[in-house]
């Protein structure tokens, strides 16, 4: 769920439907990622664990799109980001995410990085650390009416971050003409594991909205 | 492959063995990955690829590691990163980068980021950028030897990282005490697209060995 655009689902008749197919195929996949790097069964059960998974490739790309998920529904008008690599639902790459806001712009999610997210033994990769965070300090200017870019990124490391349970927090710190500046956290279970804060810049068609003027 | 940790292949018989039944499941689990987001077959097709799918997990779920592989091996004093999400050869969630370094310290790395790293249309997530730039950055400090955790990262995104085949470089700027400054950016078609600073700080055994002193 986006909860920055609200507007799609109705706009969307037959997401709800799309979604009930392609869910269960993005959790499925899902396991199984996580299996390839825990799994300790043998070569024999590898190779034929392979196979099934060739199989359903085989499947999968009789039809394949000709443009990505962003490229195609942008041309339709309307916004799936069901290929995003952190809130993506049909992304098996993707925790995912559910981002929820309030309407003050906070936003906040509470999610679950297993293994295939490990980084230093035991701890998230820090550059995942970054990946979510940026993608939440964009829920929130979108959630403020200032979705943009990521012009600027700064991520202060506390502590490592634990694998397991999280939660993510970010809110809209301030704004200047077509820079909207933002900040995030990561929390694990002993607290505070990073500090973000991005620098977002406003597109040329929410400028002219909004009757901002170019330029920086 | 890790070029900056060099004396881990000869310290770790039966990688090569294991190495050949791991990295073709990681290949084909990348392609269903893909077409997770790529393909566009009809439900019923889904529904036939997910049994498949499922008949994996099945069978690579008979037996699960008691930890993660990196706390793992961390443990058996070696260090396979295979579990790693941007370079590990069993994870699907990685490209993955195959890193090279030469003798000054510089490292580099060509790849592909297809439509499962996918942000704003077309392009790749900046937070992926992120991701990809810490890890090389990790990189440059170990070949320099000074490996270390990421204390802080900032990233300046000059444009969009198009979808398709990329460079990262990195290399160590300065040093001073326990920390050490690593610079990055990334390389599309149409040249530099984000520029990445990380400061690392020396683990405490690593500095121990240096012989200087605790603290910041």
């Amino acid at each position: 769920m986006t909860v920055h655009f609200p507007e799609d689902a109705a706009s969307d008749p037959g997401a709800a439907e799309d979604a009930a197919t392609w869910r269960p195929l993005a959790e499925a996949a899902r396991e199984l990622v996580d299996l390839c790097v825990m799994s300790d069964v043998d070569a024999e059960e590898v190779r034929a664990a392979q196979a099934d998974i060739e199989a359903a490739v085989a499947r999968l790309r009789k039809v394949r799109r000709a443009q990505t998920m962003g490229m195609e529904y942008l041309a339709a008008g309307r916004r799936r980001p069901w290929g995003n690599p952190v809130i993506g639902l049909r992304n098996p790459i993707a925790p995912p995410l559910v981002v929820h806001s309030d309407p003050s712009g906070r936003v906040e999610s509470d999610f679950h990085c297993g293994a295939a997210y490990e980084g230093p033994p035991g701890l998230v990769h820090g550059g995942m650390v970054a990946l979510i965070l940026d993608q939440i300090l964009g829920h929130a200017v979108g959630a403020a009416g200032r979705p943009g870019m990521t012009g600027t990124l700064t991520l202060v490391y506390r502590r490592g971050t634990p694998l397991g349970d999280l939660r993510a927090e970010a809110w809209v710190d301030r704004e200047d003409g077509v820079k909207t500046w933002a900040k995030a956290r990561m929390i694990g279970p002993q607290g505070v594991t990073c500090e973000a804060e991005g620098v977002f810049i406003l597109p040329r068609a929410v400028r002219e909205r909004l009757g901002l003027p170019d330029g920086n």
